[in-house]
């Protein structure tokens, strides 16, 4: 059973990432960031197995993208189960499920693990956290405030400044104008030019073109400078006249200024903002990294008030938005922002011998119910050993326990950064390291 | 896209559960509890993907098993995985991958989902989360202790009283002496009574008194008396005299001792203990419910210094337990101890029109500030129906906005269960609420 010629590998699955202690401490500061938060804004949090039926994710990214692009199987009883690639649909699901019990609106909040299969690379790996941040039940511009100034809100409570970042906001009803309507595309062209636009930032500039031109053969110079203009008004004294105040427009118009009124001022206009997903209907935004040696997007959202017609329901309005853990992780690092771990314990108890144990156990115990943290050494090796131990763990207090302070109940508190001892009664020590 | 004649289910995958906001704050707060308790004495959380290499399960259950009873795939890179059913393999596996880096002993816990193959019914579904909590490079029974105190101090912060459980303690070594040296049972044989110990409470007496004298064919009856011993005196007793002293029997002596001494009381000695996995090697242990109508293990432990040996490293002292959320709620629900959830938000800012939205956001932002949770009421609905949104989402306090408040900054905050309202500013009503 235990033979060393069979040796198992000590190594992850690919593109998963094993967290030990070091590294789950900022998971947590990252979790806890959000956490925090997105509960001053009242949003409650839910949760759900990472195992879906795969059909949750066909009905609108299609047989082939789920098959190809996530972990889908089998099951034993010949159901088709997915590891979730995102929650969106999970969410959609678990209010479609129960939607005449609630009382609208909702503010929901979740923190799920969530699955891809593609090859891992830099910020790209084949599983991830994300928050996701909804509010369902909301007609009006207000939830798309609420959403955009969580979302600042996370970025400074991390400690970003608003000159760091920018937020970047569209409205799909704009691009939806200009494809369907203003060049009067092909259902088929229209999404073929909505997902090159979706990828613009990451192609040449002629390449973009290019591929654009060949779907638009007609006023495609047009098109070009309309979707590379600078400045909303730019943007907006391109359009025809009677369509200036086309519903997208304003809806952008109105959200930047309810926004400069609430304090964020570091937003922009993005006429060829997409973010993906097929089930935006509305307003956009992503948050995006302006560090010159980094300059990326960070994570985004939008409304999406149709998605719960999968599950044939009615329209139920949706604004949300999902942040990941690898990409913030990475900006806080970039940043120098990432938090000091705390150690473990606060206080080690070193012990001379086992007949010290019992009055270390029953001490360790007592300062426990004054929440202080408190590990106890078992090894009996000698008291320097033990000191090291404490030290290379960071753990900040020692107190060496033999005959001597068995008998009186008198101990030394020992802090190491300093080598300063006081000295302490059971009934002390808690208080006097808090 | 949006057909409501292909509709998608709302239901969630067999065996897994969803977690609404009221189930997820109860997991919240057993996760919590869970949390404090094993890091007041100095243990750190440490986390893994739900992906693993099928071979980490293979090398200790066999193949068979594995493929029956976890949820096990090949990927597209024709990599066997699977979904984790336990989370011991894998911080073996993470300990062994940086032997070299640590200081023992590590005090490391964790709380992962866990799957398993299995037909779902009460208190066993396909999916459940774990506590796992592990200390490892003590190969003294101190350790054993600290494991059972932690155990212990988890269920009386729950809120449970020592009389509503018992701590069952054995020994491997004792089981192992029985069956191989005092009853000299083949490999085969031993494995095969041992796992009859294990089921022995699922069982009649007579179904297991019969089955074992299938296998111990000479001197069962003396067999099945030592089994079947009411308490440690009377075991030790039917052992012959000269292994009275044996190794096992006294750790479990001596382990008893230690309890009391640490005021540990309802501790009892169970010869037929075994607490399945295989890899157990010396004390096992688990916490009993003694309610009369629900008398069952609710999780347990043990000693494993051997598992580090499937990765070819040498012998690790460890010993751990783990505990599972769905026993653990049951336990709570049947002794009324579960808590009352607490609203997502203290304040609801009840709002008459749009004129009066940005008042209501800066002022939300501004209480934000002293930590008080607000939710805004964006529908514009007549106040009383906001009033009553607020009364159902259990939101305790209510402030309605309107031209008055705007113009002279003056409020009143009500407060909904009595009706009392105060006069407040946005200076005053986030410490009045506090």
């Amino acid at each position: 059973m235990s033979e060393k010629s069979s040796k198992v590998s000590t190594e992850s699955y690919k593109g998963v990432r094993d967290f030990y202690p070091e590294d789950m401490a900022i998971q947590n500061y990252i979790f806890g960031v959000w956490k925090k938060t997105v509960e001053s804004f009242g949003y409650s949090e839910y949760g759900a197995s990472v195992l879906e039926y795969a059909d949750l994710y066909k009905a609108k990214s299609g047989e082939e993208i789920v098959n190809s692009q996530t972990y889908t199987f089998m099951d034993k009883g010949d159901r088709e189960v997915s590891l979730r690639p995102e929650m969106t649909p999970t969410v959609a699901r678990m209010i479609a499920a129960k939607l005449k019990e609630f009382a609208f609106p909702l503010r929901w909040y979740s923190i799920p693990n969530l699955f891809r299969y593609e090859n891992p690379q830099r910020g790209r790996m084949r599983e991830h956290w994300q928050l996701n941040v909804d509010i369902f039940g909301v007609k009006n511009l207000n939830a798309e405030v609420e959403a955009i100034a969580i979302a600042s809100k996370i970025m400074t409570n991390f400690g970003f400044k608003e000159a760091d970042f920018e937020i970047r906001v569209n409205s799909r009803k704009i691009i939806n104008y200009i494809l369907n309507d203003l060049f009067a595309l092909s259902p088929e062209d229209s999404y073929k030019v909505a997902k090159l636009i979706d990828r613009k930032d990451k192609m040449q500039r002629e390449e973009f073109e290019s591929a654009v031109s060949e779907i638009i053969t007609k006023r495609n110079l047009e098109f070009i400078e309309l979707i590379n203009s600078n400045n909303f008004e730019e943007f907006v004294s391109k359009l025809p006249e009677n369509v200036q105040e086309h519903e997208g427009v304003l809806e952008v118009k109105n959200l930047l200024e309810k926004l400069e009124e609430l304090g964020i001022t570091n937003t922009v206009f993005a006429q060829d903002l997409m973010r993906g997903f097929d089930y935006y209907t509305g307003i956009v935004f992503e948050i995006f990294d302006k560090n010159p040696k980094n300059k990326r997007a960070v994570f985004g959202g939008g409304r999406y008030d149709e998605l719960l017609a999968i599950f044939g329901k009615d329209v139920v309005p949706a604004v949300g938005f999902g942040m990941g853990d690898i990409v913030i992780h990475d900006m806080l690092e970039t940043y120098n922002l990432l938090p000091k771990i705390e150690p473990a314990a606060k206080l080690h108890l070193a012990v001379f011998n086992e007949d010290a144990i019992g009055f270390a156990q029953d001490l360790a115990q007592k300062i426990r119910e004054t929440s202080v943290k408190v590990t106890i050494d078992y090894s009996y090796r000698k008291i320097g050993d033990q000191i090291k131990y404490a030290d290379k763990n960071k753990i900040p207090y020692v107190i060496c326990i033999g005959e001597e302070e068995v008998k009186t109940g008198k101990m030394k508190l020992k802090e190491l950064a300093t080598g300063k001892e006081t000295e302490v009664t059971e009934d002390t020590v808690g208080y006097i390291i808090k």
